[in-house]
């Protein structure tokens, strides 16, 4: 009954056992081992293209790491205002970059648009008095849980490659916009002209395992050396290796986010029909915004429902997050309870 | 029958069964879980102070962050040439501390010296033209295996405080010096006058885990946020924290470097009588350097024994590393191979 | 006739004056001379308490320093979207800071505005994700030409030292805005609690001067070592001196600024009267922007006159600055002229 | 009589008046201005080839600048262990490149060597865990005063170029050195294989003025990025390039710099012939090094003489520069002294 985040969840039990099934004998290190040479085989093959891959343990090294090849020190980089790298990364791009600048593109239901770009690129004209724009950044599934279309994304990658701009997707939650969209890894990523994605495992079932994949060449080298002197070399590199493996066996990866995303569907379903619940955003892949009354998130809370809130003088925003292991039970229940919930304060006001 | 290196080997199986076992549940994410608070708890005790632990997953993360919260960006560092800060981290140090330098202090047999340091420092008049001292970094275990006596320690955190100094140890082998030392975790480091401390336990048994102990008060906050904005922050912390947790259990981490001095006395001792091997180090804790004529270096590959060399040119120099797992029986039979090969080489020269 | 900065002035004959009488004998380098410590004197003097005080030779220069003793990497600087620091140092600030991040408050009539601020630091609460809020920028006079009053900067400073967080004034147009609120130095930055100024000098009559006066103690170190790694400690530095000397003298800085102003105020009562011209701001110092049609800013061009403008389509913004040797008589003439131009337009549709 | 530096001194008249005369009328502000223009073609002229030339006013942002454009974060810099840009620049080079490393080569009688190069270059083969090498930086004429052959700087770019590496000179005192060797500009910077100059003025007779000129095509535009941001763009550039345009016109640079080595030449063979005076090294250009006994030191400063001093126990190491305003009379009359001083020394002990 915990929709606080699929962060913290355990680890998938495929994954759990690829893990101690790599605890065998000794294994060449920082990367050297089989299992990461068979791992970048297995992402080459899922994208379908000659990509550089490079595994690590947190969302935040995935993503700081891939815009420091991408963008010099006198660049900008383009997000949304709730993007993780701008709210949640406490300067981490900034960091990694030496020092550029991101700029906030408008809110559009959770995204950021293609016009919006233009619009915003139209005054830069290479002044060396400003940043110059270098990266786009978009969030794939994004923070509030929107999913971009496969258009909208085609739509950014070719007003920043007009612009000489690279674009970066970052991927924590890359698994649930696949399943939500229908489409191959390769069709919402390269083939829709992302440069270089941050593909998370963490928050789908993995204990820690991210990979960046750089689809455009000449980045690798730079980013081997960068990631060594940010500490995310890891000398048992196998043990990360071992959780892509699993988790991209027989699609374990679309498994898992799939029924994140079903219970989800059951969660907004069963919100959907109540009065005095606002669904704030369409939930498109495994995480829902809604504005409640205070009292009624009082109450949920009572009944053990763990989540987030922001709270407001008489309503308040929550969040909930459903995840490879969310009980659909759970689901069904919380909603339920609303619904309850909400009738009592009706008819006993 | 592989020494190359503490970090080909797999992992303590105490280790693994305690991640297996904090699989369980729903857990808060990025250190709020029982398990790290347990942990923090349970370094404390072992340094007998209040000090601020946090958790990290490589050596290097852990040695960069230290100096990052002592070395201000104009600051230098003071450290051994052959130091794992200087030669193996790709210029972490200067990159996590905004652009500091390090100086290089004289070899004494694989340590600094007091001395050295003093010398060092008495040219250093606050010229703000020059960087400006501030940290001594010494290795416990040192990069070539030999271990700091406590008094040795005291002289050079004496002359680093009385410059206003701070003084950082690199412990991804402090298991093994203190065993070798056969004192406490606290009278190696904090008792000693260290400041701060990378407490490793990735190459004793561990996956990935490492924890900064820092004994001076006032940089746990900086630290937390440089951890963060790094990419150092894990969310599924629980799954470090259980680590550490059977590390220190029942002395653990005592138990398995103590088999790998163990070992490494039997390699010494093995190697000592053997005409044409010159050991060039006393072996304190688990690792050996040695010079051999190439052709016995090639006779024991073929046998079947891995190492690293640096290769020269009648005679090559070899690194011998033991770990918690090795068996004792190959520390035998390489050093029984080394006799026959050497014996042979002078009957049939 | 050229309104385009009041930096394609050249420089004021008292201070061009004071430099060729500087270039006598030998002096010691690096600001051991007697004129930076005369002006030092001058300063302290000036802002009546013990401030620390550094010359530059440009006005990012000045900022970026200053930025960086207040703001650690991990850190946020709250300003206006116009602030030079924004705007137009191309990152400066994020690389002498390490990576911090600029936080933009809404722009309130060119400024920024207490309750903006306090309420984008109600819920900040020192979470490690998010940079932590450590200093506020102001721009005193403001990039398009406001001036904070005294209890303006007051309110600002008491929410930011509330938070803890410190204040850096831009002072780029110090004396500007000192001469058009009639009050010291020192009554609208130290008495008002801001904690470090950039004093600018080159945009009034000097070659390349800027001070940056720290009133808060205890930064000067930092400080020294900062300029001579960013490349901004002179060797000659009795020339910079020379020209604050002479600037401060008789408080030629404020009688030039006076001028500057003046010339404005004729400007802008010359433009007041007439249709078709919309003043966007108060002109409170010596800088305006204008809306006029574009036929008139042709016009205009063609009669000789320079200034910077922003193309609309059929209207545009121009931008019109006064400095210290501005010819009070063109000031006139423009307004004549776009009074005629203005007729002719309604004449002659 | 002032012995100390080259940075004592005031400015050479020729410069002082372009100065003034630069003062008139309105120019383009950030290098827009025809001097600016004026000093580019100039400066191509003189090095006959097509450059790219950036005017800055420190040889301390010079260097550092110019090691940014050349090095990646992860790289490394050779040089002298008394480089200007290791000992003198309080970490410069590390910040603005990001945390690059200075790695020292072996003292050869006050330069680096290509055999040296050569040997240290020979371990390093592309492994992640170390900084790249990047970077050779030879500072001519050198800091101790010895002046590097055009063969001897062919060898070291050579090697330089063979391992993919840049080649940066400091030319601080680039002029004492092209006297010294009777060359052309170009045949000791371009034609020997430098790819970047610090093209030094300020020590010879300028206010504060250095050009950047780099020789290797494509690293403009990220240079005039680096320069702003480091805020070392000059709004009132013609002031900057009023001084260069007096430096360059007539060979004037060439004159000021002969007059300091010729006076320097007087220096070093009045103190030839004089016991107890140890010169340490062949004063190539305007520095020279020797070792005097303390009690000629004491009498000296008591005559009116100043200089930098080293002091050792009988015997110190004293510093004299000679430079474009150095009475030779001077030179005479201080060997004449040591001579006296020395006799006296001698017949009363």
């Amino acid at each position: 009954m915990n929709f606080s985040s699929d962060n913290v969840t355990g680890v998938c039990p495929e994954i759990a056992a690829a893990v101690n099934g790599a605890n065998k004998g000794p294994a060449m290190p920082y990367g050297a081992d089989d299992a990461t040479s068979n791992v970048e085989t297995a992402i080459k093959k899922l994208f379908q293209c000659e990509a550089d891959v490079f595994l690590l343990s947190t969302g935040t090294a995935a993503n700081v790491l891939a815009l420091s090849v991408l963008c010099p020190p006198y660049g900008s980089i383009y997000c949304h205002p709730k993007a993780h790298i701008e709210i949640d990364e406490c300067g981490g791009p900034e960091f990694y970059t030496g020092g550029a600048k991101l700029v906030l593109l408008p809110d559009r239901a959770g995204k950021i648009s293609a016009n919006d770009l233009a619009e915003a690129l139209k005054n830069e004209h290479g002044d060396i008095h400003h940043v110059k724009p270098a990266v786009v950044s978009l969030t794939q599934t994004g923070e509030t849980g929107a999913v971009y279309s496969i258009d909208e994304i085609k739509a950014i990658t070719d007003i920043a490659h007009k612009h000489n701009m690279k674009v970066h997707m970052d991927g924590a939650r890359f698994a649930n916009a696949v399943v939500a969209l229908g489409c191959s890894a390769a069709e919402t990523s390269c083939k829709a002209g992302v440069d270089i994605l941050s593909f998370g495992a963490s928050k789908n079932g993995a204990f820690a395992a991210e990979a960046v994949v750089i689809f455009t060449p000449g980045l690798a080298k730079d980013f081997a050396y960068r990631r060594k002197r940010g500490g995310h070399l890891f000398s048992k590199m196998r043990f990360l290796a071992a959780q892509f493996e699993a988790y991209l066996k027989d699609d374990l990866w679309l498994k898992t986010a799939r029924h994140a995303n079903d219970c989800m569907d059951t969660l907004a379903q069963g919100l959907s029909e109540i009065e005095d619940v606002e669904v704030l955003l369409p939930p498109d892949a495994n995480m829902l915004f809604a504005r409640l009354p205070n009292r009624m998130i009082t109450d949920l809370r009572a009944k053990g429902f763990a989540f987030y809130d922001w709270p407001g003088e008489d309503r308040s925003t929550i969040r909930l997050v459903t995840a490879f292991n969310t009980n659909k039970e759970d689901c069904v229940s919380f909603a339920r309870e609303v619904r309850e919930i909400s009738k009592l304060h009706y008819e006993d006001p």
